[in-house]
């Protein structure tokens, strides 16, 4: 263990993700970089990132909200920016690195922000260790065994080659409705990723790519996990035209996770919690703070 | 300027791409990558690699086979692998980029080995600038404006999805036929991809892989070269059933470029000379051994 974000009270607070710092904790052979803001002390709120994401795919917006009142810490999986090793091929791995990372921090507990990916590897988390986490947030993600998520691969090399076709960033195509509404959030969302304009972090390789891509077929087409065992307060929230997990499938989270909260957005997909900041960062942090 | 490899005289000679030294060379700002092998002292073979690809992307037994008598030195692109800067949008761009990494070197004459988008480099390379380049090889590539060049992105996303789904490496669908001879030389063909085990290179980045994919496209889409500046021995070669960048533009290659010599390998596609090593390599080396 490098360093522990305890041991940096000293240090003035920073509530904007543009300017959290990047630092970097070794632990079992593994460099993990993660970014850090708001003020410490209280249990943090760690956030779990999407497919083929880095450090830079935080919206801020969120960030910031959530960063105001909270401790908040974005890390870079294994493998991906500027996280060192080998990409896992499985969730189930990911979930492993996750609980690796928190620990190596020294928390004992947490609670966990994820989006689509990172809400597949929060709930193998939960169910494996569910003491860790206090409150869990899971946006734009369906269950493990959930109908069409094995459908993503199709979609998203569709959008990549649409998106690089007409120039554009792919997260328009996979995130947004292809409506005038959605093609504005959508533009607004990549250009809010470009706040940050020092010590960005590094692309995502498309061999690593390819291998989330599969990790993520691979839990789609599994058994289906007991959510029964997660007990902690969910806040469950998703656009209503979801491409790349089902909207249907957060309907399913809601049903099989006891107390949980549902939010659906309208005239929005995958990245409605993005297009809808204005509500929903308020929304998360209420939550968190209850 | 870090390095000049006409001042290592007094090192052994490598002549195993497996084992040759990784380097760098740092001008107007960008640190390029390379790797070098062979005696040295006689005017240097340069490889001009393919879209998406690292150092880690050259058949070594087409590297070795001119490293026994050849200087070869092989090199990552600008914003590639482990080469800095961003990637150009551009083929001319990248020519320009090449210029500048071979000047940089200190090198006045040299000769260029180029596979597919490495080739597209090569030829903007030598109409610029005629008298840095001795002999030249156009393999698996095709002219500016070449038709159908600009149909490389659906073929490589729909190929790379095919390997994803089937666990494959994108360029065994890629770079050879689906037969029973395609399927075994492709998987022959990765395999001798990572015979070197050390000092690997880092994997190309999605963003910059969309990059290189949108200047192709660009590429194929433009006005034609005058390819009769290409006044230099020139030796072409592809396979007969080239997906990515048709195998009918080698045969123009050749109609265009005066004296241009012609190989085109049966049963084999984009990586026909990769499949055919056996025969390739030592027939390219004799070319620039004339």
């Amino acid at each position: 263990m490098s360093t522990s974000p305890r041991n940096n009270s000293d240090e003035p607070v920073v509530t904007s993700y543009a300017l959290a710092p990047t630092r970097t904790i070794t632990t079992d052979g593994v460099t993990y970089a993660y970014r850090e803001l708001g003020p410490k002390g209280d249990i943090p709120v760690i956030f779990f990132v999407h497919l083929a994401a880095t450090l830079d795919n935080w919206d801020p917006r969120i960030v910031d909200g959530i960063a105001q009142n909270r401790h908040v810490i974005a890390f870079d999986n294994r493998g991906v920016g500027a996280s060192t090793g080998e990409v896992p091929d499985s969730v189930e791995a990911m979930a492993d690195d996750a609980y690796t990372f928190i620990t190596a921090l020294g928390f004992e507990t947490v609670d966990v922000f994820a989006f689509s990916l990172g809400g597949m590897v929060a709930q193998d988390l939960v169910i494996k260790h569910s003491q860790l986490v206090r409150k869990l947030i899971l946006t734009g993600t369906g269950p493990r065994g959930g109908k069409d998520i094995d459908k993503i691969m199709g979609v998203t090399y569709w959008d990549i080659l649409r998106a690089t076709l007409t120039r554009s960033d792919p997260k328009e195509f996979l995130f947004f409705n292809r409506n005038t509404t959605g093609r504005k959030a959508g533009k607004q969302f990549v250009a809010r990723l470009k706040e940050r304009t020092v010590d960005r972090d590094q692309d995502m390789a498309l061999r690593g790519f390819r291998t989330q891509l599969k990790a993520i077929v691979k839990y789609g087409r599994s058994t289906p996990s007991d959510l029964t065992l997660i007990t902690q307060p969910t806040l469950i929230a998703n656009g209503d035209n979801d491409r790349m997990v089902p909207s249907v499938l957060s309907e399913d989270l809601h049903q099989r996770i006891a107390g949980s909260e549902l939010v659906i957005y309208p005239d929005s997909g995958h990245g409605g919690i993005f297009q809808y900041h204005d509500e929903f960062a308020p929304l998360a942090a209420e939550f968190l703070g209850k």
